[in-house]
């Protein structure tokens, strides 16, 4: 255990599974709001907005407001808005990651843009794709909210963001630029807007290929919660260890 | 020049470049014709049928009948017909794959196929490409027509069926069974229609990434024609050089 002034967290598999709450996760999240430590959830969710996220986690109990939200579509629109300013955006993607886009002043277009930008599009079309690979030869850089290669979904998993960019990435043979878990990227933007030091801040995630990989990128410490994706035995196979490991979140004791 | 019982023959680049044949092509397929020497047509494009693409060299005034075009949407059929008869696919792609599968007695299916075969399709969905990483981690057999990662239009390169393949691969970390040049896969396939031993029998092509690389492959004569794709520039830096180099197919004297 260590006195954290703050803390980042993930969202599926750490605070809910799908439509089911972690309820050690949920307690966790009420005693940090009663004893005023500040906490910010980072997700990898570019379709969704942050009120969307908070009604979700407010449904669940979970005491947050919009600003305790961070989104990779928010960190995608902060990291291009520090680059350039009014920038002029190709955006593949849903609501989460246009709002984003546009709330920092940006210009979306179809044709000629500063920036390509590809976030999950469920309504993804071949043109879509056919504009950003224009785009993209045509000198545009090229970003991706994340990439994520697949969603769990009740049918199985479905194709994630890293997918569909890999069709402007194979195509163009341009790499992106990756915003969200487990790059540098989203954290040191999410440490901004906690406005604390990464050492006095840890992240809380159950995914060590993108939440404690995430940490560990951005040096900082790294508690992994076994209630999703990453079981304890492919956890003991990896080189780098996070810097604590817990069953759930009961475990933990906020100092 | 050697006296070739047979010749395989690339279209975009080679017969035409877009709408307008390329005459030196249709006039030296016009002496095959004459002199009764076989010639096959042999394309990556998997979303026409056969009697399109001769429908299309017709206007062209390209002596052609629908048994002289190969599709690597006919090469697919014919691949998964020997491995399995009657196989279930589930196909993402046009009429062309569509119409080569199910003549070949085929069933489509959209849940726990035999195999998942992707061939370009200007109509993606989500949903279609869903479908097929579901069927992927399900056990099907990947296969996609053919890798080409880009395809030459008016407006630019579009993205290529290689690259609309890759959201599956990259999805479900499967790799594909490619049919299309430059495997050898298709020529074999082409080279049993013709009826002809390889050592008889040239490739003829402008781009030296697919045809040429597929005679490469599968051991057989190639000439390349510098009309499309490949320029003298860029072949003099490549390892394997083709048979013969030309700059027209008006050089080339049928012996």
């Amino acid at each position: 255990m260590k006195a954290y002034k703050g803390y980042l967290i993930d969202l599926d598999g750490t605070m809910y599974r799908g439509t089911e709450p972690i309820e050690e996760a949920v307690d966790f999240v009420k005693k940090l709001h009663e004893r005023g430590i500040p906490y910010l959830f980072v997700t990898n969710n570019s379709s969704k907005t942050p009120d969307q996220v908070a009604d979700h986690l407010t449904k669940f109990d979970v005491p947050v407001t919009n600003d305790q939200v961070f989104t990779t579509s928010m960190a995608t629109a902060a990291f291009i808005s520090q680059e350039k300013m009014d920038a002029s955006i190709y955006v593949i993607g849903g609501e989460g990651i246009r709002q984003a886009l546009e709330e920092k002043g940006m210009e979306l277009v179809t044709e000629s843009p500063d920036y390509v930008v590809v976030g999950l599009d469920r309504d993804i079309t071949y043109e879509k794709l056919a504009l950003g690979c224009l785009a993209v030869r045509g000198g545009a850089k090229f970003i991706s909210t994340n990439g994520d290669i697949a969603i769990p979904t009740e049918r199985g998993l479905l194709p994630g963001n890293g997918s569909l960019t890999s069709v402007i990435t194979v195509s163009t043979q341009t790499e992106p630029i990756f915003i969200g878990k487990p790059e540098a990227i989203i954290m040191e933007q999410a440490l901004a807007v906690l406005g604390l030091p990464k050492e006095e801040v840890a992240m809380i995630g159950d995914n060590y290929d993108t939440d404690i990989t995430a940490g560990l990128n951005v040096g900082m410490d790294t508690i992994i919660v076994h209630t999703g994706v990453t079981t304890k035995d492919i956890l003991m196979t990896m080189e780098k260890q996070p810097t604590f490991s817990i069953t759930s979140l009961s475990e933990w004791d906020i100092l």
